[in-house]
């Protein structure tokens, strides 16, 4: 019954994205889709992360974050870094990727990605917003679209966590 | 030459929404894209907007706001609400709305619409974040689909806001 308040916010279109955050040895990287651009000058992105991931202890420590693209055919990656858990397992191994300036890890078969030190975290609800200065990011596969949250379906189990009604 | 960056920058995906506020006798509302969920339990949305635009101040001085989100079909609405000034102009005047239970207006041929309180603010660069809490919202036209901000080309000259490299 959470599925109407859960259909309305399906209405807010998002894309998906995989974001990286590394520090000292260790390295993390998550699905997310809450991600928009704040600022043209600086050139600014705010995310809304669970503070219980543990990228989040890694954007805070590094004060570093990037955000890698998904193409609308890499659902395989959107799964990938959406199911399992960072906390006793490397997902980044057996991926493509490479450091980015801030060190922060970009999937290398990403559609594009976005470099960022971090400005701020404040809190918001059961999240954190986590605001950053885009340094750095380009397009790889500029024949490629975004994949949209809307096409990965119930993938990420949040259906379940909307409420039945205001 | 900005039109590197600005591509890098379409590759995120959002939609495209009529964000409204009114205060008093006063009301306005504003095209735009930069609109997020922040949070599940509350539910809460993110907008990064403009602090020169008149609804800022309404925002502020009523404590609310309200998102109607545009279908794929509605760019007339869009540029209505992108590229008047509602410093001397009632741009709701004409328009069918209702106001929410924030009394925010709310676009009633819109796809659907979340009506907020408002719960903080945060400058983020030349933008300000503007965070509520949603206490209401509903799907008016489940049969169409949200206006995707891509689709609308350079609608907003925004391509003209981006600096050419980092």
């Amino acid at each position: 019954m959470s599925h109407q308040v859960a259909a309305l916010f399906k209405t807010i279109s998002s894309g998906v994205y995989v974001v990286g955050a590394a520090h000292g040895q260790q390295r993390n990287a998550f699905t997310a889709s809450w991600v928009m651009q704040a600022s043209f000058n600086p050139l600014m992105l705010s995310l809304s992360i669970n503070p219980g991931n543990t990228s989040y202890r890694l954007i805070k420590a590094a004060r570093a974050f990037a955000v890698s693209v998904l193409a609308r055919e890499q659902m395989d990656l959107a799964r990938h870094f959406g199911t399992q858990s960072g906390r006793e397992h490397d997902k980044l191994a057996g991926q493509a990727w490479r450091a980015g300036i801030t060190g922060a890890p970009i999937l290398s078969e990403a559609l594009s990605y976005f470099d960022c030190r971090l400005c701020f975290t404040r809190r918001a609800g059961d999240h954190v917003l986590v605001v950053g200065r885009v340094i750095d990011g380009a397009i790889f596969r500029s024949e490629a679209a975004p994949m949209t949250y809307a096409s990965t379906g119930d993938l990420d189990g949040s259906g379940a966590l909307y409420p039945s009604k205001f």
